[in-house]
């Protein structure tokens, strides 16, 4: 079968599902597919850090209200080091606030407007190539969940697919970009516990980064920089604790019952192009960052605010000028996140080859953001987001 | 020979020679002995580039009233990339500024002072080792230009002699420490041209980086990162001004006679221990920074600042906590120093191995520090100097 539509979005991710709802604000139909099923996308637990610019788009745009009721507002968080706590004021350095609302919430919020606003989204359907990018004609050829072939004929195909994106092989090949492998990863847990603090602690200690993030007054989110060939049954539940713990002196963390655990592998990539002639790419597909700045989601955002205004301009006015310009505005900011990332990243947790020199120089440097109201505000504009280019038309 | 004294200095630097000035202001006597003739030490050309704080304690304590009107005073840097200039305005965003003020120019004023006030400076005088630094009466063994041997018994001994410090090797060893390498040099050259820009361009460009800086009306000092293994002849004039030239875009280099080359390795070091016993290291031969940062002659002096009131506490008071807190209080200016210089080097230098990713990341880096208030602040406040503990004692 072959269906028609002006944009094919690849993807039922916060980045596809965001631009089908931008679109249809402007009276733009789009038809998004998704490999997953709507209770695989709903269930697959991912933390959420939304950077105040993020919360805007979606309150105001009517994606989400729970981010602002079920959400919690973070003015600040705790860095730890050397034994001491320093907290980093977000209110008073950048004048702005994070919410921690996990993703797979505001998926749920995302699909449920847009179900009931009659669009069509259809899950289980697999993207398995886009074909003639460069005509005005791109089509994605799928296949359903009963293995009937699929055709979306476009005049614009997005891909929200994610790191392992499909519509990434018909721009400049799936493996083609930037990239950085670190050597370590994330050990999470959830667990049913109270808070062990107000706002998260980010702890570089000699054992190791941990993050002690919440998620609810019952549920807590925490992780623990670990081997990346390691598998979540590495530990047991005692030392779990252990390891957590010893990581965050001069916290008495509060144990639970764990009931999730999982590896987060790190990695930095850019896409090589974000562009091919009527075919574009968004959020994970075009960018991967590694979880410690909490700006995957956030830049998949970014990303659509920009180009939902350009595929507008195109649609509704012939005019691609904003398209045309999109890779290097998108790409602005994507550079400034990517090393965000890699900031945090390398000032908290310990590299396996360090040296004496460079386990010293981080505490140096830690000191020097502390200390410093314009590091500490240097630190906070990045966390909370730096201003996003393009918001008032999306929100106006 | 064996004299007496309060003090026994080893190394007419910066660190050294300062010292006994502050020392002198309490009325506590010193003997300075350093290897080098007094006309080598004043005619070894190093760039200077002051701190406010450094300039405050070497003006307001008569050490030298030619910083404030034979240098010059900088309110701000170029900071170059990717064909952009940005200022970093030092007065709107620190409220301090830099003196560039040659350190050769700074020594001949300090060996001047000292010697003006009688006292005593013995050049040509090599320090063999320094003994007994457990006891209370400390050693310096040495030999003079004749071959003769001299001894110099003294309360405390402080080895300001550089990165090759033979106080060190007392210590805890002449190696033993903190260090890291870095893959590359610059190649400096000093020409006979009038500025080619009114401030400091640190240039990070596709090529490598560049440093142009300024030295007189009519004498300039330029660097270019360069292969460690290069010699300073490894290029003919044309080809140095083709080098420096390609490296800051934007900039018509002014150029003119290069009478001078050098070539200057990159090394960071913290000694493992500033002190033992009687014994206590300042400046170079306490650690040593790459010169992107200018910090190395700031980090000496903040370092006697401290141990000159430590010493007149134990001289005239009879009390040791402030040296004994000595050697903590000034690691934490070193390494926060250290990660300056560090950050500076590693933001502006082309690594041999980078990929991609990390130069991309590095123009993201870039971009976040200029187009941020708190950014360029955080950048500015490191520049131009810390507040200086314990300078009150020094000035007061």
């Amino acid at each position: 079968m072959t269906v028609r539509t002006r944009v094919a979005i690849i993807g039922a991710g916060p980045a596809g599902l965001l631009l089908a709802h931008l679109l249809d604000r402007q009276g733009i139909e789009s038809i998004i597919v998704d490999a997953r099923t709507r209770e695989q996308i709903e269930t697959t637990i991912r933390a959420g850090i939304l950077e105040q610019g993020t919360v805007e788009v979606l309150s105001r745009t009517g994606a989400s209200d729970r981010v602002l009721t079920v959400g919690s507002r973070h003015d600040g968080i705790d860095l730890a080091f050397a034994g001491e706590h320093h907290r980093i004021d977000f209110a008073a350095t950048a004048g702005r606030a994070v919410w921690l609302y996990p993703q797979h919430e505001a998926l749920k919020d995302l699909i449920a407007a847009r179900l009931a606003a009659g669009q069509d989204i259809r899950f289980g359907v697999t993207a398995e190539r886009v074909e003639d990018p460069d005509s005005d004609r791109p089509r994605v050829v799928a296949v359903d969940a009963d293995g009937a072939p699929l055709v979306i004929e476009a005049d614009w195909v997005v891909g929200a697919d994610g790191s392992r994106s499909v519509a990434r092989a018909s721009i400049s090949g799936r493996h083609s970009g930037a990239y950085r492998e670190y050597p370590f990863a994330w050990f999470g847990i959830l667990c049913e516990a109270p808070p062990s603090a107000e706002e998260l602690i980010y702890s570089n200690s000699p054992e190791g980064f941990a993050l002690i993030s919440q998620r609810s007054p019952e549920v807590q989110r925490m992780y623990f920089q670990c081997d990346p060939e390691a598998g979540p049954d590495a530990l047991d539940e005692a030392e779990l604790w252990t390891t957590l713990q010893a990581r965050v002196p001069g916290t008495t963390l509060k144990q639970g019952r764990i009931f999730q655990r999982d590896v987060l592998r790190f990695r930095s990539f850019v896409a090589s192009d974000l562009r091919r002639g009527r075919v574009v790419l968004v959020g994970d597909a075009a960018h991967t960052v590694p979880p410690t700045g909490a700006k995957g989601m956030n830049l998949a955002v970014a990303d659509v605010v920009l180009l939902s205004e350009a595929l507008r301009a195109s649609l509704s006015d012939g005019d691609d000028a904003l398209v045309d310009a999109f890779p290097e505005r998108a790409l602005e900011r994507i550079w400034k996140a990517q090393h965000f990332s890699w900031w945090m990243t390398s000032m908290l947790h310990l590299q396996p080859e360090a040296s004496d020199f460079d386990r010293r120089r981080q505490l140096g440097e830690l000191r020097t953001v502390v200390e410093s109201e314009a590091g500490r505000t240097y630190l906070a504009e990045a966390y909370t987001g730096w201003p996003l280019p393009g918001v008032e038309a999306v929100l106006g």
